[in-house]
C-alpha cells in the first residue's frame, strides 16, 4: 500500500514541477530534469547523507522513465492539470507525508539517532521542491508558506513514536496518514503559516 | 587519445566559465571556484551518485591546478577569448561529447543498468554547466538553448550500443565522436531547440 | 580547545545566517534551515567529498539543536544581533580559522594529497556560506567580497606545513590561528580584496 501510494506522490510532484518549468518557458529536457530533481532529489539527497547506496533510481532505473513520462504527459495536459488544482495539491500533501514516512524507515533501517530519523523523512519530503526552487531561481517557497516542513516533522515524530510504542507497522503508517494527511490540508485551507521572521534593517557594511 | 581530448575539454570548460564569472564581476578566487565547479562539477556529481570513491580530482589533485591555470590565463587574455568563440564552441561540444564517454565509462564499471550508464554520461556531460549558472545565479541555460542534453544521450545511447555490439573500444570512441560533434555543431550553427513548454498561467494561490 | 571554539564558530555562524533569513522575510523553519545549512553544510560537503560517513551531524545530532536553537534565538534577538556587528565578523573570522583546521585535520586522516588536504579545509570554511547565499537567491558573497577564500587557504598551508615540520599539534593549531584571524580581521578592517575579473562584453549569441 505504501508502495502503490508512493508511486502515485511521484508521478504528482513530477506533474506539477513539469508546470512549474513550464511557466519558466523551459524546453522538453528541462521539464523532464526539473521533474526528476523534484520527485526523485528529496530521495537522493537523503541516501547522500546516509551513505544509503545504491540510490533508490540507480537501483530501480525505471522510476526515471515513469517521472519522465509523467512530466511530458503534463506539457500535453498542462490546462488540464493546471485546473484540478486542488486534486494535485491533495495529491501533493499525500506525496509528503508518503515521502516522510519512506525516508523515516530508510533512516532506521541504517541505525541513526532518532532525530535524524526524523530529520532522514524530513529530507525526503521536502529537498525536491528545494531544488526545484533553486534551479528555477526562486527563493525556496518552503521557507515562505503555509506549514509543510513542519507537517513532515510531526508526521515523522508521530510515526517514530507509534513504532517506537511496539505497534503494527501497518497501523503505525495509517496513524501517521491519519495525522500528517489532514494537517497538510487544514493548513492549505485555513492558510497556517510559520511566524516570518521580519527583519528590515539594511546589511550594514 | 580521449584522455588527452579529456583534458584539452576540461580546459576549454574552464576558460568559458571563467569569462561568465567575469561578466558578474567575481574576484579571482571566484573566478577559480566557478572554472572548478563547471569543469570538474559533473563528474563529481555522477561519482557522488554512484558512490564511485575516491573523487576524480581527490586522486588527481593536479587537475585542480590546471583548471585554475587555465582560469587565470583567461583573465590576462580575456578579449582573445571572447573574440575566439567559435573555437571555443567547437572545444565545449567536443567536451561535451568526450565527458560524456568518460561518464558512461565510469557507469559501466559501477555495472549500473543501462538506462543509468546513458544518465551517469549525462550527468557527467551538463552538470557543470547548470552548477555554473546555479551560482551564477541564473536560470540553467541547458534547459532553454539549442539542443545540448540531447546531444549527450544521443552520444551515450551510441557508445553504449557500439560496445554492446561488440565493437572494439577505440573504434565506437570513434563513432561515438562523429555522431556526437556534428550534431551538437549543427545545433548551434541551425540553432535546432527543443520544443520549449510555455504555460503562461499565473500560479493560482 | 579547537573543540570549543568549533562549537562557538557553529553558533555564531548560525546566528548571523539567521539574520540573512529574517532579511528574506523567511519563516521560523527557514530560519533554521538557513542556518544549518550555512553551519554545517562545509562539513558536510568536505565529508560527502571524501566519502567520511557517518556525517559530522548525523553521528552527533545534537549539534543540530545547537544550531536550531541559536537560529531561534536570533529571531528574539535580533536587534542586539545586529548592533553587535563587530563581535560577530570576529566570531565569524575565527570560525573560517577554526572550520578551516578542522577541514585539514580531516583531510589528513583521510590520508589524502596535500592538495586536497587544503581544499578540504577551504571547502569545511567557505561552502555554508555559498549555500546560503544560493538559498537565499543572491550570487555567493564569497565571490566579490573582502579576503576570505584566500585567508582559509593561507591558513590551511601554514597550519598543514607547521604539522609536517613535526611541531607539536597543539602549537601549530595556535600558529595557524595567529595567522588566519588577524588575516581576516586586517582584510575587514582595510577592506582587503582580491583583484577583479571585470568582463563587460555581452554574450554574443
Amino acid at each position: 500500500m505504501l508502495s502503490i501510494m508512493f508511486y502515485i506522490a511521484i508521478t504528482a510532484e513530477a506533474m506539477t514541477a513539469a508546470l512549474a518549468a513550464g511557466r519558466r518557458n523551459m524546453d522538453w529536457f528541462g521539464v523532464c530534469l526539473i521533474a526528476c530533481v523534484t520527485a526523485l532529489g528529496g530521495g537522493t539527497t537523503r541516501d547522500m547523507f546516509l551513505a544509503h547506496y545504491p540510490l533508490y533510481w540507480v537501483a530501480n532505473p525505471y522510476v526515471l522513465l515513469l517521472v519522465c513520462g509523467a512530466a511530458l504527459l503534463t506539457v500535453a495536459i498542462a490546462r488540464l492539470v493546471d485546473r484540478l488544482r486542488w486534486p494535485f495539491l491533495l495529491l501533493d500533501a499525500l506525496g509528503l507525508v508518503v515521502f516522510t514516512i519512506v525516508g523515516c524507515n530508510i533512516g532506521m533501517e541504517a541505525g541513526v539517532h532518532p532525530i535524524i530519523v526524523i530529520v532522514a523523512g524530513m529530507v525526503t519530503g521536502i529537498v525536491g521542491g528545494i531544488l526545484r526552487d533553486v534551479l528555477c531561481n526562486d527563493i525556496p517557497l518552503v521557507f515562505q508558506g503555509e506549514l509543510y516542513a513542519t507537517v513532515s516533522i510531526v508526521t515523522g515524530v508521530v510515526y517514530y513514536l507509534g513504532l517506537l510504542a511496539g505497534l503494527p507497522a501497518d497501523i503505525v503508517v495509517l496513524i501517521a496518514l491519519a495525522v500528517g494527511f489532514p494537517l497538510r490540508v487544514a493548513a492549505l485551507v485555513f492558510k497556517w503559516e510559520m511566524p516570518r521572521f521580519v527583519f528590515d534593517r539594511e546589511m550594514r557594511k
